[in-house]
């Protein structure tokens, strides 16, 4: 049974959502492959980005996806917020936090995330202009 | 410190939320009753469905949850969704794959699941005519 | 290696968002300071009250996403449930509770919660009524 923990600093991005499996696995990779059978938990220190799995091909299911949030959850002028003073993306922002959520667990088989074939992590950047955003990957097992 | 990592296929479900605890305890017992604190990671391998914790007993919760979802997410020739190859249900399954989630963690206490009393395991199919789908069971603990 | 699960009994809350990071800590700190690395999973035994992670400071936060999570789920006379025998916000809290989920996993380093800067924990009640609230948290690591 082993633990290892790796802080990965993810760069700015743009507003919307953002394929990081291959970033987030260039980092764990020396790790990752130590791990007969486990999980891997990715977890955001942020309360106005998310995590979540979608597709991992078509890069407009990510376009779909901003303009169901934007959709879901108003913003601007019309909306009800009492929170506004960072902007009036901020509100917006922390409450597709908390609809996406702010941590993955992912199996580990084999070494590998076990994945399915189309399924990728997407870090939703919430803010208009946000800076780094910094993840916590946490594997474990044997 | 020991884990059981079980692949569960389920098989083809109607579009809606179902309960599938039963099902997923059968596949596991045999591992499960081993543990006497741990946790249990649910994981299904798939960008169009999701799993979700919620109410065991009344089935019209379920019918009332799919209701939801179709009341939040925008589907047929009114919604504003560009990836739509695959019909007019695939955009708002990814959607709907997010919102609720594609892993579950819950507690392991005495060799059981340490759900709640009105707590059961549901998948929930968003895809008009979908086959079956693969669920990883990894089971942690002492 | 070493595991250690905590059951929290949580009193009555008031049907809103709730910080509860302080409470949770009082309850596991003297387990939780003796984890180099690891992980803790909060896991909420109910099916009509949620746990998120979201903003630590500002109580408007709370309840601008109160008054978001009345904007996307129908309440009452128009909402269109099938199951309303516990009153017209039962229903509604089951649906908020899939869509912010009943549990967390949260890395642990160096003894601590490897929370951001702006995170905690909150229990967010969705019933108008409800008595208290059974959480269960698991520590694992070594």
């Amino acid at each position: 049974m082993k633990f290892n923990q790796h802080e990965i600093r993810m760069p700015a991005l743009k507003r919307g959502c953002h394929l990081v499996t291959d970033k987030i696995l260039r980092e764990i990779s020396g790790s990752l492959s130590q791990y007969k059978v486990g999980l891997a938990n990715v977890f955001i220190q942020h309360t106005s980005a998310s995590l979540t799995i979608n597709e991992n091909a078509d890069p407009d299911v990510r376009k779909d996806m901003e303009t169901f949030l934007n959709l879901a959850v108003p913003e601007g002028s019309k909306a009800p917020w009492v929170h506004t003073d960072e902007g009036p993306d901020d509100m917006p922002a922390h409450v597709k936090s908390s609809m996406f959520g702010a941590s993955l667990t992912i199996p580990i088989s084999q070494g590998r995330l076990a994945l399915g074939t189309w399924q990728g992590i997407w870090l939703c950047e919430h803010r208009d202009h946000a800076s780094g955003r910094n993840i916590i990957v946490t594997l474990q097992g044997e």
